[in-house]
């Protein structure tokens, strides 16, 4: 299987510029121990049940997105993303968390981290204050990161696979099918850029990248406070 | 099979409280004349030609209500209905249209006509200036209208099916597919405003509903004005 | 005086590409009957009260403005613009209006027409979908156009100063308060493209302009149909 | 002076089911300290700095709840909030942060805090999901809780005015000027309440008001993490 492609257009323009705050987001030591097999369960916990409610507010992002849409072409590709998230991600994660202890109604009824707010009302307010190129590049740390993340260990030696209580949770990552979410997204960015896009709106959209960058590495920070 | 539950709770006091406005749209000259297969082919294609426009903003009203909503029951809700207006609904449509004449990609570079954009508009608006209660009742004469329409064109004597050229159209909309649709949009009017509501806001609620319906009557009135 | 910058930036591109549409606003019949003292008194009464409407969505477009601003001093323009209207032009309008018999209770409580409702909804929904550049171009027709429309009016000899019973409503959008607006409003919509634009935006930023100037030409025939 | 109406109408109500997450948030260490005068000089810039950057997340949305007002007189009321922020309280705090060593320019190129982040995003993302009043009520925190929160220092026989660096900032929430603003917000949420609410919102806007409760709680934590 080939790898992200990373380096490409407006995405890899934003990764590179991001720098530093990148590697921290997709080189946590949360994301490592995940790897190493040696996160502790209730710091996997946390981050699950946070998980559930950032997927629903995600949901709502890519629904917004579908509002935003300029072309019938845009608005079916978001449509898809929610209906990719609440029909077939949700289920499978309530499917999951229910192996590591965890019910959806438990998890409905969690209290939202500050962490989960951050990220998510950011994104969803990127949207509504700006455009739709604004809203995608907000979006983009997420969806490509993850992927970036599981791709960087499973080519890590410190990575452990027999008997990794987390390799499942990898496994999704590294799927064909979430490759295939991850590159859309960068091939749609290159898209949004071309159509609303100039060089005058590189440095709020990196602000807005980065931005989005640092509260993911939060999230995961969320998750390893727990330990 | 049943009529539509017209009566059933917000919905049929809306409608009741509309009175006359609410029956010159279902019941309009350009519905009676569809019914009767007297409608002249250039009105029914100028008709044609601004409902895929019309379509478009619709779906976009639907991701609007699936970002506004509250719980993940109404997120997928709204959900499926974009993808059925996009991928099931606006497909068939294109379909239909190539019968009468019309090329997508004729129709996608039609001039949207001040009726198809008062509409859709109206509706994107009240959905951001208000809450996802608002956008619902924005919808509901649209949705329900439709089903109402053919049911009674149906029930109606002068209405003509040997040799119709619009019996097609009249199925759809009378079709166990649409009708679900309705009675769904009719359901969730209730629940919306048992979360949402309070009598108060009722004589808003009727004011949107009310220019909704007129804005309808004025989209039927421009394919009729063609003649 | 000097005239308005109408070639100047951005704004004087999209006003030459839009062309016959930005004449037949700026010219319309409408207009050169009210600089020839001609135009009926009913046909006036009926746009002073739609345009009472008209001024309040107006007025929440600014304010979206300033909630879609990047900066404080776009913020803080967006501000004195909102109450600019609601506070000076709009008790201005009330009591100009109330010499000509109309009352603000008559105004408020006047049922909105297609016409104000579509080109008001469509600027609101413009800067919801898109960001602030979308925003402030749906807005210019409107600033600008008022601004040229007296100009015009004032350099052609068809048009009758003495006892023109309009040359009020002609004075105030020639006066040097509302030059100062419409050459802020030319400004500031060269900042935003410096900012937020790219070459790539002009088609969708052209085809809003056009739009916008097509609904207002709309707006001055609703009142034009009444004579 | 009367003390401010913390019983009246639905901020009583919210205010008192809020509990000790109300009296977490106004009796916070980083107010006593402040009314002690023995908070450390870089927690208080630090809060100074980040407020900056909040206060310009909360014009704007005054600036939402202008283009989410039903009526011309909630429209006014948000304008001149909108005013209140940016042309006297932000050049108020400007002038008073410089006293404390820290520049504008200083300010404007901050790290915006997660913090700050949160719930800035938290209330304008609630105004735009939702309406009017989830997005007033969202807000209610801020601007009550600052004038309880110094009225209940003032009353408090640990607090110092002799020779605390503080005493000007207390002196500004206890002024009248602000003692209007807060009371005019509590007065106009039993407006909104009035006009747009019903029993069965309250558990939803009571949800709203916790979570910005907390929210502002962090707030003054972020400033006491400093010290």
């Amino acid at each position: 299987m080939a790898g992200l492609p990373l380096e490409q257009g407006l995405f890899g323009r934003l990764r590179r510029d991001a720098g530093e705050a990148w590697t921290r987001y997709v080189r946590h030591p949360f994301v490592l121990a995940l790897g190493a097999g040696s996160l502790s369960r209730p710091a996997f916990q946390h981050f699950l049940r946070q998980d559930y409610l950032f997927l629903i507010h995600f949901a709502r992002a890519y629904a917004l997105a579908g509002f935003k849409s300029d072309t019938l072409a845009d608005l079916r590709a978001a449509a898809s993303a929610v209906s990719a998230i609440v029909d077939v991600e949700m289920p499978l994660h309530v499917s999951y968390c229910r192996d590591w202890g965890l019910s959806e109604e438990q998890m409905a009824a969690e209290a939202e981290a500050m962490e989960t707010m951050a990220y998510t009302r950011f994104v969803l307010e990127r949207g509504l204050a700006g455009d739709r190129l604004d809203l995608d590049v907000a979006l983009a740390p997420c969806v490509v990161g993850y992927g970036e993340a599981v791709e960087r260990l499973l080519a890590d030696p410190a990575t452990v696979r027999q008997g990794n209580p987390y390799a499942a949770w990898m496994d999704a990552y590294a799927s064909d099918e979430y490759r295939a979410v991850a590159v859309a997204a960068i091939d749609n960015l290159d898209r949004q850029f071309a159509r609303r896009g100039g060089e005058a709106r590189y440095p709020a959209l990196l602000a807005t990248f980065v931005a989005a960058t640092r509260l993911e590495e939060a999230f995961w920070e969320m998750g390893w406070r727990v330990r």
